[in-house]
């Protein structure tokens, strides 16, 4: 396993981190003089500044990317099946302006939350089948631009309304019958925070391989979780050993980033400079 | 499977439902004005009114159990080993009495949820090994009543302060281990709530068997869920798909009770007989 200790050359910054104290330019700019080389942008906070501004903003302070999240909501009705088709392509040519190695696929859920407006359902092996389909129709496009696609099992908590992908074992499945000769195409992001309940995670980290280990997210779970979306803890502050997942990644060969993505009310309370000095500390000591 | 529109002969209501409107005595007078024929109590509410009464009023309203919850809280540190094991075996003891078919296992999570006071540790693969042992310890007990131990996977949001067996497929690699012959002392406690997102889900449910599926339970999963332990919903509010669960173990051959467990501090507000009331109607229809 990589020693951490010493730098934080191996930090990524998944700008949702710090999403309510600045927008994209004075994230990209923050990250510069915190020495942060990696970042990984949401597409909402690429939109607000607009795509050429964010890429000037990657460009000007020397960043590389880590991933570019979110491409999916893969499951909508009939109605709205279109929309999720262009909203998908457009996710892959901002990708590739912003250079990204890989757009993070947050799945969807039942229809009416994956895609507002679509009729209501609770048929979520219907769901799962949607997704497959989706991500097949989008990695034709994806590969025709060289976009790698990182399956993002999301905690069994937001089945219904953000994923219905739920463990790794189900994401590789998916890769195995989507992209059976690994091509390097289509993978998976591992974020602690979904996946470190997973009595099956080690089995499946050394069934993944290096080629199918896109992306490598931390955070931590916090006892008691006061709101299953936005109260995601600092590394440290909770109950993962973050380090015996990385060292299972890294046995792997995986070499990327350690992308630090926290959906918390009370980090997005504090200044960015404070945030952002304390993620460095607990990338050097905990992760 | 069972059509459950014309009556609620096969309705159990789990005491925790109505925990905030009166005592076990009371909630059991209450099944009897409306003819709930089982319940499955809390050690915790019958140790309020005390065993001898909590047996008289099972007689009284001439009432069958459909469990008893809960035994485990397996993990601890050595200091609490013994308040564990003592505690397990009051467990076996209450049951015996009340006429359970079954005892519910909530195995615990970490040491210091699971049995407070224990040091505190990060190791989830040590906490799992513990509740092998546990179980394995307590078996040797129950099976001596002739207590069956019904191990009930919870939903992974649990799986650092309340149970570290979190798919229905864990809890049956655990029954391979500690009861390869299928002798009937070793099942599992399947409650919709903790089970629905599973995909592996209607698999395992064969695997289980007649013989491993002990008990039944429904409630519902809400989109928000506000509070992950206290904003379980009705049937019919949420998105879980009952019946196709209820289908899939009942085509193995369970025919015991379905039973309501509701942990909700919107249900626990509102007066006993308009829950059981709301329970009866849910039961008939989306049940």
């Amino acid at each position: 396993m990589r020693d951490f200790s010493g730098d934080h050359r191996w930090l990524s910054l998944n700008t949702a981190t710090v999403r309510k104290q600045g927008d994209f330019v004075a994230i990209a700019d923050a990250c510069g003089r915190h020495g942060i080389r990696g970042v990984s942008p949401w597409r909402d906070q690429v939109a607000t500044v607009g795509l050429e501004n964010a890429v000037r903003a990657v460009r000007d302070n020397d960043l590389e990317l880590s991933g570019y999240c979110r491409g999916g909501m893969f499951v909508a009705d009939e109605a709205h099946r279109a929309q999720e088709h262009d909203d998908n392509r457009r996710c892959v040519d901002e990708a590739v302006a912003l250079g990204a190695p890989c757009i993070v696929l947050v799945v969807g859920g039942l229809p009416q939350y994956s895609r507002p407006g679509s009729a209501a359902s609770k048929d979520i092996v219907n769901a799962r089948a949607q997704v497959d389909d989706g991500i097949a129709d989008m990695m034709e496009y994806a590969k025709q631009a060289s976009m790698p696609l990182a399956i993002e099992p999301l905690h069994p908590a937001y089945a219904a309304d953000r994923a219905c992908v739920n463990t790794t074992e189900q994401a590789l499945d998916i890769c195995d019958r989507l992209d059976p000769n690994r091509t390097g195409m289509l993978g998976v992001a591992l974020d602690v925070y979904h996946i470190w309940w997973d009595p099956k995670l080690m089995g499946q980290i050394v069934r993944a391989g290096r080629d199918r280990l896109l992306a490598f997210h931390v955070c931590d779970w916090l006892v008691p979780t006061t709101d299953i979306l936005n109260d995601r803890g600092m590394m440290g502050d909770g109950v993962i050993d973050i380090k015996s997942v990385r060292a299972a990644v890294e046995a792997q060969g995986f070499a990327g980033y350690s992308e630090i993505e926290i959906f918390s009310h009370g980090w997005w309370d504090r200044p960015m400079d404070e945030v952002l000095q304390t993620c460095i500390e607990r990338h050097k000591s905990v992760v």
